[in-house]
């Protein structure tokens, strides 16, 4: 039998690309939508503007939005997922939690506190037993999962297959699809025929969360992982996508194909939306490409390729679909991962 | 009394450029146009498909194209602009030479041996007197000078503005235009709504070149910069405009204030074609940008921004005109620096 | 069973998206693979470089290609799908059907032909039978069916769902992808922030094939329609899908719910490739648009919209995949039609 | 002596173009700029977000911006150039004219007013006396001209030039660029990959403000012209450069070469931003394009090409940059215009 569950924020971008994955779902089932108090009252078709490149799914296209807002949201519905603006989410997911709905959510705020799991189900599901400390401290009889943001979830795949040779230094430069701003995000006029070096807030979430979700929980206390980050962000005219050049420096010598290997072999889980393999490891060295490689894994893959030695150690690309696997397809996944853990 | 110079490989996309700017330019007289022999014989306004974004110079317009051959071209010409594909530049530049015209070359072929000066006026235009060691073991009557690569070009300046500081260790992403590859280089089904991580031979060209320009010329050898630089190398969407992410590590402590102003004060040169300031640095932590900066100082300028500290050292992002300081711009600067210092 | 089936032009892009389209097809097994001499001996995976947003079939990656000539090919093929480039189709085709094989082609050589029949199978499925007429002319054991230009298919299904009012004057507009020139068509320098309001020869085809298209077929001969159709063809920088822009003039009056009911309604068949409905009519006034709707129907659906009076007549806009319903799945439609009539 | 003239919405995309036009220009002074309340107060670099491709003038960078009223503006001001949008226009224009104002507006609020003249001076200059009706009715010591639509402005010259021809029908298919729905008009998410075959109003823009521009002026009324036509807009990715399909109708038969002649032989003015030629008209039938095309005689030229005959007419292409001779650029050209004619 289906969870009921609802989706808050749901007529922005990543809300639709929610529901395009919640819909067809044996798992779960779509039965609150919410959005701000403009659209409350409306039905999804009137309040949200669609803009996947599929059909407005019928059994959501009628139903009413509701305010986003725990006493506006069906008392019968066992989980959230959340793709509100961060400012928003800082405010009410909280009381979502304390009303006692488990939230699966994409936003921003929260991802860095102590006691709130930050979780890549692939990469490290045993953050997620951090919700036994998060109920401890909080009294939340509900929960709060985040995922890592889309550019993160992109690279951090690649450094947990490689982490036995001791990760010291990272480099990243970012080619971020305009998606990731959300509908409105970027103006055509500000990026065609153009490239914009600088993403608000990016660069920090690149090298603060990927220690977070490469760190050790020890059941208590979860250590950050010792190595060290630098990322330069930019947006780049791409629809969907992100594109990303890594370097690796590790205490161990790492050689190219050891690592092209580590990669291809890093074990994938039996959740429905982890594709096997997590990650495709290509052999041309033009690959991957966000046209061409974003739908990898039905979007849940992460490509990698290019692997070489650079002079300082190892040098590879990577890529990932980021509103599947970097949003809506990642909170999704960490829905699945709280259900087979008994949290529903 | 201007300079009567010929433009060899005159109908590609940087030969178009170099008429471009050749063709108002005070010190220069467009007196040979040569191509293949296909065009041989035709007249310029025939064998090219202009696409510059300005019309098709008169003067040029109806002159005769003659093949790539010392015979074909007139004994009174002083001096060569070359834009030939490096395979035909290898073949034919060295004939060039030996019949005793001076080559300022944008051709990749001999860039890096070692009696070759490889040359930005404003970074190491002493490296000229290489000429009188090429003279003596190639037994030349005429001269052979290279510019580097587009993408080397933008962000070699930057770096010589910071070696006061002892460069070290150079991380650098490149987010270049189309008009890199030539005309018809880039197809647009491989990169609309995509970006390729991967131009063959860049990389190298990067971490090589970047290390000559910045070597210690003594009168007599060359030694190359001891830093090592780590590159790579994408393909985007934008037509002009090579945009970089550069990390650098440096021996002394490298405040971003302070390569800010160095990068400011970095002098240019009083040749008619370099900029003044040489390199432009942005406050704006979203700058530069290929479209909106590129054509700083008539597309001659570096431009520079999103200086700040990263977790191993310094971190900022530089921008060139590819097409113009990266080629057609940079063969006609060192051509000015070849007539400045008495070659012509 | 499965009919055995070739491709001729197997590496460039339409033939890339025939293999897309028959590799899991029910009815037709891949059997035979042809490209140019330089190809011929390799495996596929070897001679075409691989661009379409799938993987390469397991089963066609390792098939060796043969030249393109009847010899080369298997006999035991029934049916081959062309996407040669029309002036080797003109000289090699017709050799394929004398020798019996039954060609369904989407090359552009001897589609206005008298006794090549030129189908979209919803629109004319009658003229098939112009096949009799074409055996007899010719002698041939096989036989000849080809598909329209990308652009015509566009605009014809929805001109056909008007056809009861008389169709009098067409104008047409074309806002033309860069997949329909091929991977090497245009140039990313050419379209980048552009359009080019020109394609050679495609005016013509919209004109002239429309009118065979919606012609007469008495069993013995076919008799063009007698409206006239004014096309201006435009280059944008879209890689799939073209949309166009239609104003129609009736003999009756034409209002525009009637036209979007008319179109409606307008039956499909019942071949596996046919999406039913045919034609889709969108509500909302700025649909449809290419990257939105190209893949309604898989792909091989009509999407209209904009239906509203003009000052003249009625005036639309009308849009379909040009890479599948408007090339390789047309003929892959084709080959349905074929079979279904018993021609294999 | 300088004009002293201010900017009403001086920080948007279209301002921002008037500053850069009005700035270098000798016969105006910027002596004031307006914007929203939230701006005034300001500086205006600290108000706009500064997008075009030029330095913003030092003159203006430290002015400080007004409110948008007539009590807020400098009483010595000559003329007031305005960018607002249409329903800010609608509400205070007419206070800054009954303040004694001379205002040339490119807002759309009011350009079909029968006794407000709607004036491209190559085109209708003697529209210009509708001021005498406009002061007599209104009783308003200043004056409002307004220049039309970008997209109208881009087809009428080309018109314009064949009216003795007899104009009886046109049908005109738009390929817009992005810029002409300013900065936040068009999203990125809307437009990579994409076309959008609807803008809001522009279609009965083009119907009705070319007639008014045709139309004959007897010195009390302006009667409109009587051809009617047939608009179809689509908005495409490309920054600057609106390109037209158009098919006349006229009632003597009209020539391609005959309308070429025409076209360039049509009469510029001698007023300081007018071009000579008025109308380029292109040999080459992929031309104009909009990346190639729109900076013709500073982006205040008409490009014309693809003239031929279609099966109803005369049939051709004609661009024009939309923020320069189709925004910014026409007003200041009016501003030109009632300088000339003492109306300053």
């Amino acid at each position: 039998m289906a969870v009921r569950v609802g989706v808050l924020g749901a007529t922005g971008a990543v809300g639709q690309r929610l529901i395009q994955l919640l819909d067809p779902h044996p798992d779960f089932e779509i039965a609150a939508l919410t959005a701000s108090e403009a659209s409350a009252g409306k039905t999804y078709r009137q309040a949200a503007k669609w803009r996947v490149d599929s059909p407005i799914p019928d059994a959501v296209a009628d139903m009413t939005v509701t305010a986003t807002d725990p006493d506006a949201v069906p008392d019968d519905i066992d989980m959230l997922f959340s793709s509100l603006p961060s400012s928003i989410g800082a405010d009410v997911e909280p009381d979502f939690c304390e009303a006692g709905y488990v939230v699966s959510s994409n936003s921003s705020n929260g991802r860095m506190d102590d006691d709130i799991p930050l979780v890549i189900p692939e990469v490290n599901p045993d953050h997620l037993d951090l919700l036994e400390v998060q109920r401890d401290e909080r009294g939340w009889d509900g929960a709060m999962v985040k995922n890592p943001n889309c550019s993160t979830i992109t690279f951090v795949p690649t450094l947990a297959a490689l982490t036995e040779y001791g990760l010291e230094k990272v480099h990243v430069s970012t080619l971020q699809a305009v998606s990731g701003a959300g509908y409105a995000g970027v103006s055509s006029m500000e990026i065609i025929d153009n490239a914009v070096p600088h993403i608000g807030g990016e660069e920090d979430k690149l090298e603060t969360e990927s220690r977070k979700l490469l760190g050790e929980f020890d059941g208590a206390e979860l250590t950050h992982n010792g190595m060290h980050v630098a990322a330069s962000c930019n947006r780049i005219p791409t629809i969907d996508g992100h594109l990303e050049n890594v370097w690796v420096e590790t205490e161990e010598d790492l050689p190219a194909d050891a690592a092209a290997e580590a990669m291809r072999e890093y074990p994938s889980l039996d959740l429905r939306s982890s594709p096997d393999p997590l990650i495709h490891v290509f052999e041309e060295p033009d690959r991957p490409q966000p046209r061409l490689d974003r739908t990898l894994g039905d979007g849940m893959a992460i490509a990698a390729g290019g692997l070489q030695k650079s002079p300082f150690g190892l040098q590879y690309n990577c890529l990932a679909h980021n509103t599947v696997r970097g949003a809506a397809g990642a909170s999704v996944l960490n829905g699945e991962l709280l259900l087979e853990n008994g949290y529903i």
